[in-house]
């Protein structure tokens, strides 16, 4: 988050005693992000661009080139950064304060580093014809996360209905009157790690994925996720391809998320609120607190 | 809504009290549909594959296609149709059981129907090089939607409080637990007009703006839009799109959704809660209860 982050505006307020006020209203900006892939060769190519909350875009290029299985390693990005008019003229010096209000990111590859940019056409094409359908769709939009391992992650009930405290423990006021979406990373005893928001749940996503990636600290096998909104299909396969085995929603949970996750051995849980949750798939991983109890 | 938008699960739910209990709960149902386009001479092409609650699908392609600019008037379309394995051998007859659960549906164009594929490229890629940002990739994903003209549309400030609980009042119980986002479209002095909801905000507004497109009924200068959620810069370009001038959103705005109602001459209100909203552009459009008072 930057102040780039939060746009204010003067809005008129009309509240149920038919006062009118004149206040003051911060929104959460919205801005296309352009994600370029640059090769060894110097050409360089328009991969995706998403409508974002400015701040953290090299954690959410990076972050979106993963989860899309076009790259694999922190090891194949030579540099990330923002492109910016020249100052001058060709071949002038990079204008560096406009480049970092620059809503185009470069992520340069390394020299030997392969990149399967078929992952790309997922979102553009499908395979299946007029006839072969629905399950041919699916299987089209499928990245090529795998069936995680049994992991030992066992995550206490108690800790899983105290995430959405944490979470809201660090959000300013601003996050909380509901502007943005959230993901977080918590350690198996409830301890934040690392949040991100964004306008776009995905965004977040990718954003959280995306610095756990640079720092070469994937699979999150010992993380537990927190999202603050629903859980869909695109969620669970971004976290999926993170290796995060426990994915905590504080909203509903979409059919086809518990379907994946079921897929993919990863516990969902849903309606993640006031210490009550949903166990949709992997309760396996869930220590009820009289379980534990009874354990001591 | 149809039986198969919902899907029943057998759940494991924790309550703060440590009890445990199996329950039956009810998931919005995600799946993919794919959009596809029929031309004259037979041929057919992929447009798009949408994560989709199933239901009013053909509302949703032809929203999808009309607010995406691809298509303009209702008389461009020929027939829409779910496509489904054919039964028997080559040449055979439509499985018309299995046809209705596709997840493909294919929008046959007339004859004389001229279309502009261009228009799909503004998700896929974009003119702007690497040093050109910012304002260049805004107008890329901008459709051709036009600024509104002023149109005699006012509405009072008691009708806009009361659209929220018009709204929960024909929703189900399973949509009030927070799985779905509505679109609805409500008349000038709050009468529930039309109603469709999706996982996806995009896909709820695309399925009412479709329904109204199939009838005949574009513009919709005398209509108010009440959204579930947020309000983002895709929803109101879908908006202006239909030439709903009157934007009203449960959740907050993002500052490119205020930028952009603002160029288009919408007005945009958020927080719509409780009774009270707040008005980000085009006050011009709220008549205030104390105005109203003061007129009779």
């Amino acid at each position: 988050m930057t102040a780039r982050s939060i746009s204010s505006v003067q809005i008129r307020r009309l509240s149920r005693e038919r006062d009118q006020l004149v206040v003051e209203d911060r929104l959460a900006t919205e801005e296309p992000l352009e994600i370029r892939l640059g090769f060894p060769d110097g050409k360089h190519r328009a991969i995706s661009i998403t409508m974002r909350t400015p701040g953290d875009d090299a954690e959410l290029a990076a972050g979106f080139l993963f989860t899309e299985g076009i790259i694999k390693t922190p090891e194949q990005i030579k540099q990330i950064r923002h492109c910016g008019p020249k100052i001058g003229k060709a071949n002038g010096t990079l204008d560096r304060a406009a480049a970092l209000n620059s809503n185009t990111i470069r992520v340069d590859l390394n020299e030997d580093s392969l990149v399967d940019l078929k992952k790309l056409e997922r979102h553009f094409y499908t395979t299946s014809s007029c006839g072969v359908c629905g399950k041919s769709s699916i299987e089209a939009l499928k990245t090529t996360a795998e069936r995680l391992p049994d992991s030992d992650l066992v995550v206490s009930s108690d800790v899983i209905g105290s995430l959405p405290d944490s979470l809201r423990a660090v959000q300013g006021i601003f996050e909380q009157t509901g502007g943005l979406h959230a993901s977080a990373l918590f350690g198996r005893n409830g301890d934040l790690d690392l949040v991100r928001e964004d306008v776009g749940r995905h965004n977040a996503l990718d954003k959280v994925i995306g610095r756990k990636f640079l720092d070469g600290e994937l699979p999150l096998t010992d993380n537990i996720l927190l999202v603050s909104g629903r859980a869909s299909f695109e969620l669970v396969q971004k976290a999926a391809m993170a290796g995060i085995s426990v994915f905590a929603a504080v909203g509903a949970p979409s059919s086809l998320a518990v379907e994946l996750a079921g897929e993919f051995n990863i516990t969902l849980l849903g309606f993640v609120r006031d210490g009550s949750f949903n166990i949709y798939t992997g309760e396996k991983r869930v220590l009820a607190m009289h379980e534990n109890a009874a354990g001591l």
